[in-house]
């Protein structure tokens, strides 16, 4: 008596599918004695209703939504573009949402979207995010997530990232190759999956440089322009002046000019710089910036591609994996040796 | 009889204000013959329901819209941040709407809101609009739009915009005091408010110079960076080349020091730019840029805090008016006589 269809039940009752679909989800259309005998007709013949069809029936919003930290970042708008290429194709519709590095909006955002205001997510986290019980909430929803970029390592769903392990790895050793002893690595978060490998990249390859990694070479700044700058100025003119920085996001890439014009540092004289960014006027800087380039519009879509199987495959399911697109290192005048 | 109250109906009917409210709103909690005697009540007393009270209490989505271009442009991505500031404040969620500049994407977008699915729309229009039907749609169906920056001017709201006029004549008149005597604008759309206003201002300026302008003096660009790298070559390239230029929008900046650097013409030697942006990154760009700065956050700000007075104002209208927020002029390096 398993597996009984809607359309076996409506035949038993003598009543049209479409009756019995909206007599079972409680339609105020049904009288309530026609919704008693389709209950109890249902419980007789063991109707159990096909939940990944009907969430898939639900899903009409016809929108999904990015939740990602701050559009001012040529990642995310890059990587939106990537996303929208694929959203456009499907005539969907895109809404982004920023939680502007807050815990606590990304918390209130995506409790919101349990009500099934979006059919599903593409999400990167703030730089304040440490656990994922408001992600796994929504998957349980059945209301697919895919993390793209900035993850939380135990969340249960497909992650779309790049490699920034090795990332950090081969910046560190670029500067290393190009006659840097003293590398400073700025960070904004210490919870932040994509600051900590990239970190850990770093820091791996001072050790494989015989370069003993200390805690003052790692440099925290914060969610504050005025204070960053301040923090930055303070680690330059400090009495052990690095002679290279790994600017991992960003945001400090500009607070870290400022910083060497104002203390009359030359770039890449006194100290060389290169980047985690996307900028498109990288190559246009004073002088232009040494980048590690991430694949944002590639990341954008392919995290929409895997969302978009999720909602087409009725037998697809978000693994709990990650799927890594590498980025490029762009040598430019900030890092040379000699210019 | 006019203007009874629902609590008076209510009173008539010895029923709830809340059973009389679900009743006229047709809600299945309620029974088909209350439902019939509390509408044939409501008509014998003339009973006519308060559209805006009605309207406000439907205000419900605690969220507003706003629909922009593009995010990869830093004067969107600071408005946006005045958005949110006020936004905030209020308890509510902002979504952002892409066009990509495209018309039809802005109409679809549009046609979407009519359903309710947000309480109020801030919107910069697509480089591709040219009337206002789309936004008149949602005026009539009480829902409250203001424009940002974009306009059109035919829509009958309120517009928070920057002295465009003022600002194309500051920057003609700029490069003329530093020495240039051919001047070409770049714009991307004949129909778009700023490029145009800005346009007129330049024009002016020229004027007011003994400066005949002539069509060669426009260049419009497209929404396509290929194709406007090359047409900025061109012009750089053809035998009348300009002594400055004026760049109206952000993303010919780059374009435009590209082919600079490729046709090796020494800014502000060979050439001075001034370009209308809000870039974080001017002052550090080789050279650095010489800037119209809008006051970006400043007018994302002024449009949310309107929509919000019409919101919570029973009274307040959003007049068909212009609120003007200043731009200002920043000198840097890229348009010296002399450095």
């Amino acid at each position: 008596m398993n597996n009984i269809t809607i359309r076996e039940l409506a035949e038993k009752l003598k009543l049209s599918v479409g009756t019995v679909s909206k007599a079972l989800k409680d339609s105020y259309e049904i009288s309530e004695d026609t919704k008693r005998r389709v209950r109890e007709m249902a419980i007789e013949l063991n109707y159990i209703p096909n939940l990944y069809a009907s969430s898939l029936k639900k899903r009409k919003s016809k929108t999904i939504a990015v939740v990602i930290p701050e559009v001012a970042d040529s990642f995310f708008s890059l990587a939106i573009n990537g996303i929208e290429s694929v959203a456009e194709a499907k005539g969907y519709h895109v809404l982004i949402y920023l939680t502007h590095e807050s815990f606590l909006r990304e918390q209130n955002i995506l409790h919101e979207f349990k009500s099934g205001r979006v059919d599903g997510i593409l999400i990167s986290v703030s730089g304040e995010t440490t656990g994922s019980e408001h992600i796994t909430g929504l998957l349980e929803n059945n209301i697919p997530v895919v993390f793209f970029d900035r993850i939380t390592d135990d969340a249960k769903t497909t992650k779309v990232i790049t490699d920034d392990f090795n990332s950090g790895y081969l910046a560190a050793q670029h500067l290393i190759d190009n006659g840097c002893k003293k590398i400073t690595y700025l960070s904004i978060s210490k919870s932040l999956s994509i600051c900590n490998r990239r970190m850990e990249g770093f820091e791996k390859a001072l050790s494989d440089n015989n370069i003993l990694p200390r805690e003052e070479d790692i440099l925290f700044c914060s969610n504050n322009e005025t204070d960053n700058l301040k923090a930055i100025i303070d680690l330059l003119s400090s009495g052990y002046t690095p002679d290279g920085l790994i600017i991992s996001v960003e945001k400090l890439i500009i607070p870290v000019y400022q910083a060497c014009c104002t203390l009359q540092l030359n770039i890449p004289g006194d100290i060389k710089l290169i980047g985690f960014s996307n900028l498109a006027a990288s190559f246009i800087l004073n002088p232009s910036l040494t980048t590690i380039t991430q694949p944002a519009f590639e990341m954008g879509k392919a995290a929409a591609t895997l969302l978009f199987n999720a909602f087409e495959k009725s037998n697809f399911i978000l693994a709990n994996e990650s799927i890594i697109i590498p980025s490029q290192l762009n040598v430019r005048d900030s890092s040379r040796a000699k210019i």
